[in-house]
């Protein structure tokens, strides 16, 4: 199932929130470009993909809490970009935001599309505030200090790093936001939710290192050889490529057994493996099948 | 009534929240010092005054709406700080976040401290998350796009400025911020209280002109002559400092006679009364007497 076409409509619905008030024109467009075409609103996804296995009996607060999480995650990239982090010059194939208008424009960028995040989940909140509450209340927490995606860069400035909290924090953090909040959205208990979205991101981030290790720019949208640039751990590294991509299979195997019983766990399951596949970097898909010839 | 220890106490419980847990240590000093020893903390000041006035009937929740305000506007300072905006490199008296401990450590505080905002909001929701919601949807507004203090900022970027618009989110957002909070966590009806927290803002915007043209950095703890630097309209190059004096006291007269009918009307007047000599600058007060003699 495809849940694109909702999450674009339904962010779009956020992004013209407030439009007819005069409003900065450069910063305006800023958040549009942050915001579309957009990657592969995997997180959003799997938000929903967790709704609808659970019934989705409350589709505009699932929507909400999708473009909540999908507008931190932007967010967190145009920040992420800026000259004092990665210094990136492109993201998602054009320029970033501080290269496309500048860099205070940049910094109010993120800002503002973290401030959308909680005023969509406000506005939704509707018939069930306690339930907006709660998503918004993960969401936060998933984003900041210290257990979230800004604690996870944080650790970068450390000179030691607890490896678990900072990789838990980068790349695991927003990927627990989908799971909990999907299934909060639906109205079910978000905790018993957090270890499928653990052992997402933790496959993600492996399939995250497999593609900064293998591609090239053009191909990837974005530079490439950052991990060791930087100096951040990575599991190719590590592992070597095969070791790697039998550690991602190794953790989505993790990922499916942890599904809680619901209506949709087959449905779930099915989600995982096939992500299995869409994580493994092309190049090396097109390799193992040669191999297999 | 002094509404500073019971700020204080709720400002640190909040950043106390998940100290338990491990946190980059860079990231965790930096929230601190970026909060605390703290200005006036005027805003949450206002906001008390408002849920006092009436009543107080959820000091709890008043807290929260207390604390999510001036963590909002401790944030705005140190992104404002930024090299990027005004390259600022010292605030109440000692050195800025991006000074003291690096430009990635100081974006990474201000959106912790955003999180923790809204964060702190839902924590407090209990027993009346409907209020909850209303508190974080206020913040979220005031603080964003387009009528927030990200506006207000993105206006400085842009050739044609709108000035009432720019002026409304710049200054006024958050005053606006305060009193209609103030009001929801007292279970009042918000936009009642707005025109006052819209005039509050006006007569705080000519101060910090006063201040800004009158006094010099050491006294101020933050660079002076800001406005002309970086071109940015100033009541007193306008009006002249008695122009502008007259300007703030007329402002604050209209504020007063804006108040809401509530059990702690005169209560409030005095306290706006009392703004208009705090925040005519001390120089100007001396000069006044002297004159008067």
């Amino acid at each position: 199932m495809s849940f694109a076409p909702r999450i674009d409509a339904a962010l779009h619905a956020a992004l013209r929130q407030g439009q007819a008030a005069p409003a900065p024109a450069k910063l305006a467009a800023a958040l549009e470009h942050a915001v579309t075409p957009g990657g592969a609103r995997i997180r959003p996804t799997i938000l929903l993909s967790i709704a609808a296995a659970c019934g989705d009996p409350s589709p505009r607060l699932a929507d909400a809490a999708a473009v909540a999480l999908e507008l931190m995650h932007c967010a967190s990239l145009v920040h992420d970009d800026l000259p004092c982090f990665d210094d990136a010059d492109v993201r998602r194939g054009k320029p970033t935001v501080h290269r496309a208008y500048s860099e205070p424009i940049a910094v109010l960028t993120g800002d503002s599309l973290i401030m959308l995040a909680f005023e969509t989940l406000a506005r939704a909140a509707g018939e069930d505030p306690a339930r907006a509450v709660a998503l918004i209340s993960v969401l936060a927490k998933r984003s900041g200090m210290p257990g979230g995606i800004c604690a996870g860069q944080g650790w970068e400035s450390e000179r030691e790093v607890d490896l678990s909290a900072y990789h838990a924090a980068k790349t695991g953090a927003l990927f627990m936001a989908a799971t909990e909040m999907g299934a909060i959205a639906a109205g079910q208990d978000g905790p018993q939710w957090i270890e499928l979205g653990a052992r997402i991101g933790e496959a993600f981030q492996v399939a995250d290192d497999l593609r900064d290790a293998l591609y090239d720019e053009e191909t990837l949208g974005k530079p490439v050889g950052q991990d060791d640039l930087h100096g951040r751990p990575n599991a190719v590294s590590e592992l070597g490529v095969e070791g790697a991509i039998q550690r991602m299979r190794d953790i989505l195997g993790g990922a499916i057994a942890s599904i809680p019983k619901c209506p949709g766990e087959g449905m779930l399951a099915a989600m995982v493996t096939a992500q299995a596949e869409v994580l493994t970097p092309i190049k090396w898909r097109a390799a193992q099948r040669i191999a297999g010839e």
